[in-house]
Parts: structure tokens; sequence; C-alpha cells
């Protein structure tokens, strides 16, 4: 397997998380993004994936795009541990939460949006800021008031073992940690402790940005 | 089963396609979205859906939200006729394209982004329909890209028959058609080819916007 993925993504940070639950080796291929001159935007990578997004699996003949479509094959394909629950409501309600990061919050502060928001409406740095945290806290308060008045909420977004969900939410916490964003947990209990309870776990701690070979070290000491 | 929903939201429009697809009734509850004063941003239907977005499909206890978490519970609770593909690479592809339009597309258009572009950023109209164009162009672009450059693509976005990618597409295509972006499909010439295909489906007639029974009608005849 080979994992093409930027170690600052947060959909390529989902995928790693799966990858490390399942105990799945792979090569990791660094493809930078940035806002100027970055991989993703070369008519190589383009070429290799018409949606000249990060993360791409390739699984022998597979070349699978989209974090979400990525879980279900692994889930699929490589069954256990699972990171979906077993039963139906459980299914829907675990993808429902991720698919919230995943539609409602992640999109609208990815650099694509940033990008074309500072270009065509001629967006500052604070008017960025003020976006991102936006929909960084609404999105938040939303999974917080569903996981907070959910009985099957439990260690994890859904009972005691973690899932997609957690797979989606971690990522999004480190982006809303980040100095960019720079929001703190305190606000969200729920989201606060599901958070602590993965960062013990060592596929959580093996899938972080800062952990990545593409994290770049200076004077031997890390960047961020 | 009961369908909260709108008749001009794109992600209802995909899950009534999917309903008709699997022969399934349902009761149609209108969810009105709006500017100002939609229901969805009343307390009573948030204390229903913590997330305050349609759709929301319950069947029997289950209360279900986001749009392709529904796909999955009912291609797992109902599985004839099918509406994702058989084999894990065909399965990942499909919902690469649905998750494409889901997560890369749509959210930045949707009421409530365009409706903080206006609040934050003092987009004037002018500017909202920049912005709503450009995410359908750039993400059509893909999508066309996608489609004509793999044999998997068949009448429909995969093989001969009806899939989630398209449950998601004609939706999108329906957005990008209405006055408030007023494109057309000739850029796209594959993408044109299996919303006609789609459209000659009853599933998707029965589906369409102006065929609910919250589409308003002024003087007997239908107001869009």
């Amino acid at each position: 397997m080979r994992l093409h993925n930027f170690h600052l993504s947060s959909t390529s940070f989902r995928v790693r998380i799966a990858l490390a639950l399942k105990g799945l080796d792979y090569e990791y291929v660094a493809v930078k993004l940035a806002w100027k001159d970055g991989d993703h935007d070369r008519p190589e990578y383009r070429a290799f994936n018409p949606q000249a997004n990060v993360p791409v699996l390739e699984d022998g003949d597979a070349r699978l795009t989209q974090s979400l479509a990525i879980f279900e094959y692994l889930e699929e394909k490589y069954p256990e541990p699972p990171i979906l629950p077993r039963d139906p409501i459980g299914r829907a309600r675990v993808r429902s939460l991720a698919l919230f990061v995943a539609c409602e919050i992640q999109p609208l502060n990815n650099l694509r949006a940033e990008r074309f928001l500072a270009a065509s409406m001629g967006a500052d740095k604070d008017a960025l800021r003020r976006w991102r945290r936006h929909w960084i806290q609404t999105g938040f308060d939303v999974i917080e008031r569903s996981l907070a008045s959910d009985p099957a909420t439990g260690t994890f977004c859904h009972g005691e073992t973690p899932t997609i969900a957690d797979c989606c939410l971690v990522p999004q916490i480190a982006n809303a940690l980040r100095p960019a964003a720079g929001l703190e947990l305190a606000p969200w209990p729920t989201i606060a402790r599901i958070h602590r309870a993965c960062l013990e776990l060592p596929a959580f701690q093996a899938a972080l940005p800062q952990n990545q070979p593409d994290h770049a070290r200076v004077d031997g000491a890390r960047r961020e």
C-alpha cells in the first residue's frame, strides 16, 4: 500500500489513523500542499489524480480517493479491527458524525476555499481567520450537542472503540488548535474528553502531523 | 418512513432519488429552508435534529442524518435494487464521486455558507453568484475529467445502473441550472449525457424539486 498525503492535511490525517487502527503498513508519499506552487497543482499530479487532492491510497490495482470512501474500502477489505459499529443504526450515527466534519466543517476551511476567498473577495488574513474559526466553532457546537445528548457516546464518539467518527474528529481538532485558528477546546467538554482518549492510543499518535516524514525539522527541532 | 426535507435542497433531492430507486414509500415532511426565518433555524427543529439541517429520515426508531449516511443505511437495510456496485474498487469509485460532490462542491454553495459570506465578508449578490458558479464549474471540470477518462463510466456514472454517484450528481446539476447559478452543461458533455439518462428514469423524475408537495404553485402554475 502507498499513501499519497501531506502531514498537515486533515483528510490525510484521517486515513493515517484508520490505517494505523487496522495495523496496515504503507509507503508514505509526501504531496506538498501550499498556497502557491504546491505539488497538488502540478499537471503530473492532476493526471495521477483528477481530483487534484490528497489523500490517495494505492492498494494493488486500486487507486482510491476521498478519505471517507477509503474508510469504507478498508472496512470491507480489512474488516478487523472494525472502524464502524456492527448495527445499522450505530453505523448510520457514526457515518453521520464523520460526514458532518467532512461536509460541514472541513470543506469551508481548506486551502482551496481560502485561496478563492482571498482572490475573489479580497479576504485578508483577519477575515480568513474569522471565517476559519466560525466554521469550526459552529461545527463543534453541533458535534458537542450531538455527542453530549446521546447515550451511544462512550469513551469515543461511539462506544468503547474508535470509529471513523473519531478518525474525522481528531484531525479537525488539530486544525482548530493550530495557530491559524487558535482555538481551545474548553467550550466543548465532550469533544475535549474524546480527544484525550484518542491521543492515548498509539494509532492516533502515529498518525499525528508532527510524526510524519514530511514534517520539516529545523536545527534538529520540529518546526511546529 | 418519514423524510424531513425541502424540495429545493440538493441533499434532500439526493435521498428522494435513492428512496425512489429502491421503491420505498415515505411520508413527506416539508422543512422550509430560507435565508431568514427558515424552519431549520427554529429551536424545535434543532432539538429534533442537532445538526439543524435536512434531510432527516425516520425509519422506525432510527433518526438518520447526512444524505450519504442515509444511502449506506438504505443499502444495508434494503439491499435491492443496489445503489452501490458489488466489487470493492467499484464501490470505492462510486463513493468517491458522491463524496466529491458532497464535500467539494455542495458545502461551499449552500445557504449556510452564503449567509455567512454576506454577513462577514459583505458579499453582495454578484459576489455570491461568482462564488457559486466557481465551485460548480471547477467541480464539474473535475467530475467530467474523472468520468470521461474512466472505462468504468457507462450510461450512468458507474456502469449501466444508477448509483449514489448519480444520486449526488443530478441534484448538483439542478443547482447549476437554476437561475441563481445560471450555468449550462455544454462544457461537460459526459455529465450532460448522464444527466439525460437519469432524467429518463421515473425515480429521478419523482424526486425532482418541482414534483414535491412544498413546491409552491401560483395561480395554478408552478412558480419555477
